[in-house]
């Protein structure tokens, strides 16, 4: 087994050669731990406690002139400014709201109506449950609709046809980490009129997504893993700006009306995206979401990417290195382009791993059925805290201390 | 014009005979100030700083772990079950997430799936435009569905037939203040197996909403006006048990699935309400809201809606003796069966007095083009608080303070 010397060494140089190394600074990072879980949550900006505390003091102090007197009825609309360069996105094109289940919902039901003499729709065989739920309830509701599964890129591609209303897929799959080709896929679909709608839950934040390169039609995903917006914190939807208004969205609602505050009581969606916002903003939630979209202005995201690629480059050489020998196998793809923001690996113990590994101060993730897997921020994590984390991991595999009864128990 | 003595003495009397007067100390309550905006942002719980602060040391410790060691993910049904009292429901009958248009549409669609070989919804002409905009969307969505309008409950139960699918109205006006008589409808619309959503957000936590008892079929509503949930808060749906299970919701994801840890590819929905969850919860939000909730577990629903009824009696009262000769108009319901949680009156000025009444620390609300609205909080309030904004606003009436310029700008 090798010691940790020069990955150590190496981790230095790197740190000490990163342009935006600084941006670690703008989040808590409590002492001794180490977080690979921004798979699941993402870090924690340091305002984010000064704004919770805002909040409040606001709810107090303002009541209902909160609506008036700050930018609550806006937000969904600001934070998918803010947000939108981390998908590669224009302005006007991207808002914040909801959870990513109803905003796959809401991007479905629309490609739906604009697609609608069309009756297939394609998903991955392994995405994301609730990626699967969604399609299966059109399919359920409407008996002229069909979903079909593929597994591969290849089979994705060969799938498409002019029968296709909308395919609905993952851009990075949440076990594998394997990320597909947006711009290849898109160019495909879009020549057989079919539209296309892609989760970046495990993209965004971590690997380039780009929106208006790839010329995506939807593109939906999750904000508080890599994006830092807070447990259960708003996800955000996109749809290229000549779609929109080709159709009203499934859920139409007052904050989606053209003229909010005319409390009209025909419907008019807004130009644009906006219509895609259903009801009353999650107001707390978006000022939290606030803190991290802030952040995003300091930094360009080609930056932000280079710093993700170069860590998770470095993790995987690290672990190859220094538990290679112990039985650790990694799971995603070894080429960067085809990987997203976490790397999976399996090993020994699997499970009882992750939990020893927490008594370690790493947290990471378990899948079942022997998926470990490390999601990597580009934002908090530092070169240095990588070895590091490969150094307790080595322990925990070389010592075999997850075969300690205490952590027998393994959490999903 | 008439002082005020004999109605402070009153007030004084009500209070020291109100037998859970102590409520409002749950509440924080700026010094000075008189909040009569509850139809828009309720008051806050003096638990809710503490457990904003709770949440963002958590999201820095726990990160991921707080799913499996917080109640992250069980919080919608934990608070459906705490707040299902305030509504007349049982326990396992009711989910707290999102907001109220998606609870609004999910209620629709299920009723529309249940109910599939009917055509028509029915709404109010004057209800909330988002209640509006939802039944257009599906209109819209399905050529065979017809929208139909109602002014009246006469009209109302008039327009009942075995051609109508579902019924959505709201229990109270957002404008006049009128409340409906569920249980007489909800008979009527059964009779001819009509089903019937209930938005109780302008009477939920301030007037009785008797789920069980007057047999809804679907209750949704507002979380952060009367309960409490905090700015932008998670709204609520209630459905009837023996109907949950009739169809699945029209937004299928995976929070809702028979089980979620299974990370199970096919859709299955819940037994029961948890069909109703989404995606992921607002955590943050729920842990907001959660404190209003454990509020009510210490006080009995009908002494809360007892409170409600003594102190908006006792400021119509207090209006029409004070302000009755200077040009107020009572414009909600006088018999309190007939009202929510708020009161409407006219008087000169309109959008000028609330503006004017603001500067005098009384916070109220307008709605064009001449209504001021009183929503009355019967957990924050006292009969001394109604008094004493009662006499600034005559005041301002009295002196026509409203027509300084500065009160010129109306906000809405």
């Amino acid at each position: 087994m090798q010691d940790l010397s020069e990955l150590t060494q190496r981790a230095s140089e790197l740190d000490g050669n990163d342009p935006i190394a600084h941006i670690v600074e703008e989040y808590e990072r409590p002492e001794g731990w180490i977080f690979f879980d921004s798979n699941s949550v993402g870090p924690v900006p340091k305002t984010a406690r000064p704004a919770a505390n805002a909040l409040i003091d606001d709810w107090i102090a303002l009541r209902r002139r909160g609506w008036a007197e700050r930018d609550w009825v806006d937000m969904p609309a600001i934070l998918g400014d803010l947000l939108s360069p981390m998908i590669g996105a224009e302005k006007g094109t991207t808002v914040v709201c909801d959870n990513t289940t109803i905003n796959l919902y809401k991007a479905t039901g629309h490609a739906l109506a604009v697609n609608q003499e069309r009756t297939i729709i394609l998903t991955q065989k392994d995405n994301f449950p609730t990626d699967i739920h969604v399609v299966q309830g059109f399919e359920r509701a409407n008996p002229s609709l069909e979903v079909r599964y593929v597994e591969t890129e290849e089979e994705a591609l060969a799938a498409l046809s002019s029968d296709v209303a909308v395919c609905t897929f993952s851009h990075v799959g949440y076990k594998s980490g394997q990320r597909w080709n947006m711009e290849k896929f898109n160019r495909a679909a879009q020549a057989l009129g079919v539209l296309t709608i892609w989760d970046v839950s495990h993209s965004a934040g971590a690997v380039p997504v780009l929106a208006r390169e790839s010329n995506a039609d939807y593109i939906v995903g999750c904000g508080y893993k890599y994006l830092s917006t807070g447990p259960g914190g708003p996800a955000f939807i996109y749809v290229r700006p000549d779609l929109s208004e080709k159709a009203w969205p499934p859920v139409c609602g007052w904050m989606g009306h053209a003229d909010i505050y005319a409390f009209a009581g025909d419907y008019e969606p807004h130009g644009g995206i906006r219509r895609f916002i259903s009801g009353t903003p999650m107001v707390g939630a978006n000022q939290i979401a606030h803190c991290a979209a802030q952040i995003y202005q300091k930094f360009a995201p080609k930056d932000i990417w280079a710093r993700h690629e170069s860590l998770s480059n470095f993790f995987i050489e690290a672990l190859q290195q220094s538990c290679g020998d112990l039985g650790v196998e990694i799971a995603s793809p070894l080429n960067y382009n085809q990987r997203g923001g976490h790397v999976t690996f399996k090993a020994p113990g699997a499970g009882h791993v992750v939990e020893a590994l927490i008594d370690a101060k790493v947290v990471s993730s378990f899948r079942k059925p022997d998926a470990i897997r490390f999601g990597l921020s580009p934002v908090s994590l530092t070169h240095a805290q990588v070895v590091e984390a490969v150094g307790r991991l080595q322990k925990i595999l070389k010592e075999e201390i997850w075969r300690d009864p205490k952590y027998a128990n393994v959490s999903v």
